[in-house]
């Protein structure tokens, strides 16, 4: 969307309560990459050219009549997601589930990897002066990180085992480590992620190969994480973490993968180890912005490649190869900076 | 046990927290059929011969030194489960998750089928004059019910589903509506078992048969059950379970099945339908005594058959077939009123 | 408001979303009263001519051009209260926290005491042909014991205490019991009142006289309520709460008297009795109309008075006098029905 | 006890369980000055000579017949409250609730503080070689810590405010940093308590003065906490709490005052503020050893005295007069090591 176009815009009676964001750094995500090599998630179809990009963070150019909390200059990270529906599930506080929610970059919503950009000011957070556009642009991802915790209920001394040491992975250790987890083990098949999370703060990184027998691996982790964070997908996987996982505690199922899985649901079961799904996040933009402004998390390491808009194939391309962990795109030609 | 032993039994150092008691009225659960025939139950295996029988009621004969709350004379509800070590689960009232639990007729522990019975005084529980001993015998399949509703977070205005109209099935149906649902749908393949779940206040009752699409019953049963209680352990009923619960609802795992189940996970995890097992229950008497002494449940018409001990056999045999409801056996002689 | 105005109204942007009614039935409440004889509670004053009422139901008229879910003719009860920001209290499921709230009849907001009123169709929920307009429009004070028993945590075998046979102790009365109460405890000054909650399912009615000491009135209810529900607003009655709450239990204050209050902080403290108040309530229409729709509570019954909005002084001194429950003024002048 | 005596101790039937010790480390408590000083709190009278001292860690010299997580050689910490009864508080992980437990130094149990001492083996947490007996016995005080940051749901990005800085206030402050608290702030009569609190994490100290208006004190603070620790006891400082909590909050009372308080109670119910006591702790042993194993909280900086058993008397003056924060007794004359 050109600047020009901006009064047309915000004119209809819907937008008053939006902002005109000049975008400064997206993040790229696994779906990013999965709309653009596969064009569809699920049952979710690009069926029209689509604005890709929902981790963002950027400075504030206009805002409707009706905005209050935020000015022209103000610096802002984006929740993607906006319910369009005051129905059941906004009212009780899971705007996440409402089934009509707008969603940056989920077809056929357009995402903010761009220029300018117009969102509901409601979901924009304004961010103080001590926390960079890349930490908020990184919000979004660190979002999934403490949304997975709270569903698990991590708490202090919390036994935590993180399945998958990708970018989600990584965020999730991060915060089970600032809500007092005591000790957090994480697998993955790359040694060179696991060198990272170590360098991250967990505990008892553990390199894991195809193949491996989920019981036996349960019993490498020892059988008594009071949570596992499942962020991987593989049904393998899936079933170690039931197995890995104490009687009366939680797999959080973060990673995606079939439809259809096959389990050990009766151990879970007779176990009471609880299975709890995510569907991205919800709340969670306010104490991430608290946490960072009181450098309680860092999420500097996790951006190891910056491009610039114009790179954004390149950028793509480097998130293909799983090179690093968060690859960030620069949508303001004049700053360049974190 | 002979009564004329107890004075042996009692002088053992744990003894001065037993009780004596004369059992009254045991019924027969679908477990002690299976260990009957077969002789396991997964791991839990028959190596010599067992006493059987967990729903229990007697009368209290003679009470251990230690004893206060109890004398001769009163009348008490069994509970089965007895932690033998003050572990992590028991300190923090999970009790019914500690590993090392007595629990009657699970293999090697004797059950309470039989004329007197000893158990620990902390776990048998005296009923007030209004409360017959086949209600109290009740509390356990009863427990079942109010734990798998406690942990569906079964509450005022709920929309319920319940797999499977069994003896467990139907006591979860009381439960539930004791709870404030609005609404029970409850599905079985027998029409004769639907009748009886309609008769109990089932809303919605459906009649289900092998081969039919999850998806399908999941759409006519509306799909929309803040919580579904699965009873059957049928792979197919569970796959029904989580298609027609609500987004944010949950799915009780208490029928017992296979070890390894295919699942639709995906659709369960991103619309954030938790999955919960129950092993057993927990605290349970207090309040079940409660409701059956307010008139708050109606557990009777579930007995629809009983049996003196002398015809156990033909007892077991009935539930074997499937035949009624609830099986009672009269254990004193002297006494078969309900 | 006129009827002809309408299409003013709905012109300006945010009417949207409005729906305009005739109104059938609006009960009284006590807060109606005590503005109209003292032009304010606390901190809210009556500066202006108001409307007030806030406990309605009625008919759609007329809906803004982004309504879906309702349409003309369809029977409605009104959710008085509706937010006008989106804020922190509002995405998480507190919006009756939202210090900005719209709420019917609170200065300086009018209520919907009257022939037609248009609302924000979101806070109106369509009624079952089964439903009365007079059981809709007791959805309002329905709401305060629904929300006072989930504060309170009122669940199966609960044993409760009500301080105050009002109408809202009233309601609280049947919540309670819907929610599996075993045992609930009513205490008034009135033996009348006493009589009506008797009638209603209390089992424990208990008459109080004024310089009752605390300790004692709490014994003699038995000191081992797990939920007290307060509901006067006395000093005294407040400190009987506390007494008669079990260790672990809670008092919700529902009653609303001094600023500044003496209690007996240190026994609260000490044996854990948490100390909840309630603002309104959140999210309980739609419970509500499924409670009364499959006929888990009735709440007919507190209808004692009604008079056409004509009589509408007759009305208020009705209650004023405290005569019967609740009083009903009928806006309709062609259907006059419950 | 002389630990010839042993083994008369452990002859009797409800010894097998128990456990003797060769203490180490007693810290004292402000409870344990009281007794000294008035020989009573509240209805909790000394009547006959008491052994003081409940903050303890030592080493395992024997063990009871049934004990079979500890062994001789052992260090341990030891949680003073041992419930002597079964009943219903224990059973749903409410012990410290029950009316009969046992409680070291809480008259007529005696305390720990001495040679040797035998204690419940099941209250009897083995240490790590990382964690040092002073760490062990702080577990105590950092218990009161932990269960109160639990009881008022410390979490991710929490803000919290706590009002006094003594060691319960201090131990509140490492364990809310530890939970994700953003921001807390602290106050107290004393700046170099306030300077303690900021060398330990405070983010906003401020220093308060007898007089002082609630109202104005909370207005200074931001009226913004999720959740204030009130660890004073002071009428006027449970009011600025109540004040200084956001709707929705929770304020936790830990310090213990007069039974009477009068409070803005009122402004608490309106805006959601609820109101938890707390008695003493549960179940906290486990998590806080993790936790110090982890290097997650670190409490050597409490201890700023120590002293031999002998100097026991001029240990206790010091604790008397205020001096430092945590003042240590070391009772084993062949290792006075932290």
């Amino acid at each position: 969307m050109d600047k020009d176009n901006l009064s047309v815009v915000l004119h209809s009676p819907g937008d008053l309560r939006l902002v005109l964001l000049q975008m400064h750094s997206v993040g790229i995500c696994g779906s990013d990459v999965h709309y653009w090599q596969h064009g569809r998630i699920g049952s979710f179809e690009v069926k029209k050219p689509m604005v890709l990009g929902h981790e963002a963070a950027g400075r504030i150019v206009k805002v409707g009549s009706e905005v209050k909390h935020l000015k022209a200059g103000d610096r802002v990270a984006v929740e993607p997601g906006v319910p369009r529906e005051m129905d059941e599930f906004f009212k009780t506080g899971h705007y996440n589930l409402s089934p009509t929610i707008f969603f940056c970059a989920t077809p056929p919503d357009d995402g903010n990897l761009c220029r300018y950009y117009t969102h509901n000011a409601n979901f924009c957070y304004k961010l103080p002066d001590s926390v960079t556009f890349e930490e908020g642009a990184l919000i979004e991802p660190l979002s999934v990180g403490i949304y997975a915790c709270q569903r698990g209920g991590v708490s202090l001394g919390s036994t935590v085992l993180i399945c998958g040491a990708g970018p989600i992975g990584l965020v999730c250790l991060l915060v089970a480590k600032a809500m007092g987890a005591s000790q957090v083990a994480i697998t993955d098949l790359s040694a060179e992620r696991l060198a990272m999370a170590k360098e991250l703060g967990a505990d008892l990184p553990l390199q894991v190969k195809r193949g491996d027998a989920p019981e036996e691996l349960a019993r490498n982790v020892g059988s008594q994480a009071h949570v596992t964070i499942e962020c991987t997908g593989v049904e393998s996987s899936i079933q170690t973490a039931i197995y890995a996982t104490r009687p009366g505690g939680v797999v959080v199922m973060v990673g995606l993968g079939s439809e259809m899985v096959t389990i050990p649901l009766l151990s879970a079961a007779v176990r009471e180890v609880d299975i709890r799904g995510v569907f991205r996040y919800r709340n969670t933009w306010p104490m991430a912005i608290a946490m960072l402004a009181s450098k309680q998390v860092n999420v500097k390491p996790l951006v190891t490649h910056r491009f610039s808009l114009e790179q954004a194939v390149q950028a793509f391309e480097t998130t293909r190869q799983g090179l690093g962990v968060k690859v960030m795109l620069k949508c303001d030609p004049k700053d360049q900076n974190p």
